[in-house]
């Protein structure tokens, strides 16, 4: 059970961004290549997190990104909410329906337990992740 | 953020192992069948559950597999931590080691909140999530 890669990413660029000056840009090639990860990767990764305005990016020569807003804003239950392709932590309709269906409780738990997960994550914010914040 | 196939799978043989009269034994295919899953993909998922004690298998004839103890002894949460290949959401050391490393506490928090999520888990058995069930 693992976030995709695609939150993870998304993640790190956000960890990152919080440690630097907030007035730094960085562009997308300089973050991939910061965590060896190729720079098409990231590209939709920093779109979603710049439309959520997580991220604050301008074009041209002395564009790039840097967090759009204070790192003790953005809520770690958040992000996951926001970047998971699903929270549903089964597919009951892979590989078509399941028999078990409708009477299983399977899935209405599971709900139950993502729920937890994410209750846990709301009390953290991207500030408590980096190496200047306070232990937890 | 989802369970591996492998466990999704191993909750839905016991799931319908427990929904059956409890001395009647069914054959890997008669499951795979069931599910419209390829029986290869189950085939590892019962070794497990065979070795684990959780269902009873024998060979031959009249073989095939049934529950090995009551399905209010065995926890969900407990499935989960058996079978899933990692507990870890993310993994620090793809690809490559992160350079967030050592000080970056989300893999920290990640883990609390998987704790959460296993532990509202740890309050059902199987018997909870069939349709015999009471309403939880």
């Amino acid at each position: 059970m693992q976030l995709t890669h695609y939150t993870d990413y998304g993640l790190r660029v956000l960890i990152f961004l919080s440690e630097q000056d907030a007035t730094q840009r960085f562009t997308i090639t300089e973050i991939a290549d910061h965590f060896g990860i190729p720079r098409n990767h990231l590209v939709k990764v920093v779109h979603q997190l710049s439309t959520l305005k997580h991220v604050d990016a301008t074009r041209g020569r002395n564009g790039g990104i840097r967090l759009g807003r204070h790192a003790n804003e953005i809520c770690v239950g958040n992000i996951i909410r926001e970047m998971e392709a699903t929270l549903d932590i089964v597919d009951c309709n892979k590989p078509g329906a399941c028999p078990l269906l409708p009477e299983c409780r399977l899935k209405g738990i599971l709900n139950k337990a993502s729920n937890a997960f994410l209750k846990t994550l709301d009390q953290y914010t991207i500030a408590d992740l980096t190496s200047k914040a306070r232990p937890c």
